[in-house]
């Protein structure tokens, strides 16, 4: 059977079509057949993640397997999720399906690790801070972990949904302050664990590469490893 | 039922991304769940569609119906096709599929009658000229139809395969001359009539939009049109 990478996206849109451009740009192709086959789902009514895990509004699970099922009978043979949040349910998700699923949280550890860096900042919805999903798992490496102050953390989710409602330009301003308060904490490393992130920082990310570690792109060469070898 | 734009692509995979952008810029959304749900296949394995034409190469067919049935069993009610040349295949596809199909071939000679404007110039490929893709549906409305010389569109040929194959800087060189070449010719209007064109003239699309019809933009708005209408 012929593999092909099903993407779980639509959270949100624009989060999935950067991470597309991104398998485009890391497969070295000379002609359309050399890129990796992707079935993309970007069907964006999946209730919002942090407010069903912060606020108990309507849980996004049933959405997420559904979707899951149709990139699996549309041809999909591993599943990948351009969500951080939504990792708060990946392992339901995998123990519901029997195709291979590649996470993009243990994606995001492995990178921090290979970078021997020890003093870890994250930018990341409410959600993803408040479920702890990269927090315990760096700790456990022995890294330090740290996070923006709690009003620093509103003015991060500010600047996240200004990006999902156009406004990159006033999500960089909010976003590149918070960047600079982690710093200031001493990170030496920052995660930018939410998939709008790395849009948002778009410029900046090609500025100073070594900085961050931009989730989409680890978990885009994740998968691009497990094509190359499957 | 739940309406879901399917899009086959893969011919070639940046085309298929840039589809997936204009989708996203041409959609006014405050948060994800405004934005149109999609289903995106780029499967890239398609045989070449002007191989396959020109000399004999292998059927595209065969992939291409496959893939819209993959898209249709994942819940795509409406489909659409991000490459010019495969609408050379349109009309049997859609008859062997009962969800309805959207042409880009038909979105874009509505958005040239939509201009008034009478001399109409195509940077497409090969196999989109030796069909007579566009030619015949201008010439039935009355227009002029202009297209480069045959020296010329072996460079327009070399652009494409060379975003293809990664070289923009090249490729809009390349395709550069030869828009230059047609308003020579007289051309008012030029139909960016292969997908790949749209990315090789992005910057020159932004600063002189009315000079183009970007193909990919065109059918992107019939199937948001289409979604808000069904």
């Amino acid at each position: 059977m012929k593999n092909v990478i099903g993407i779980l996206g639509g959270m949100g849109p624009a989060a999935t079509a950067d991470m597309f451009q991104k398998f485009i740009q890391l497969t070295p192709a000379k002609k359309d057949q050399d890129h990796i086959p992707l079935l993309i789902s970007s069907i964006p009514d999946i209730p919002d993640r942090s407010a069903s895990i912060l606020s108990n509004g309507e849980n996004p699970k049933p959405f997420m397997e559904k979707y899951v099922k149709g990139l699996q009978v549309a041809g999909a043979t591993c599943i990948i999720i351009a969500c951080n949040t939504a990792h708060y349910w990946f392992s339901d998700l995998k123990k519901r399906t029997n195709i291979e699923m590649l996470s993009m949280i243990d994606a995001v550890v492995d990178a921090v690790l290979n970078t021997r860096m020890q003093r870890i900042g994250l930018l990341a919805t409410d959600a993803t801070l408040a479920t702890n999903l990269y927090k315990n798992k760096l700790e456990e490496h022995g890294l330090t972990f740290i996070r923006p102050t709690i009003q620093g953390q509103k003015k991060v989710m500010e600047s996240i949904y200004s990006l999902k409602g156009g406004n990159l330009k006033l999500a960089t301003e909010l976003m590149l302050a918070q960047r600079d308060e982690l710093i200031k904490q001493g990170a030496e490393l920052i995660i930018l664990g939410c998939t709008e992130v790395p849009i948002v920082l778009a410029d900046e990310l090609k500025n100073n590469p070594n900085l961050y570690i931009d989730s989409t792109q680890v978990l885009v060469q994740a998968a691009i490893d497990w094509y190359n070898t499957h």
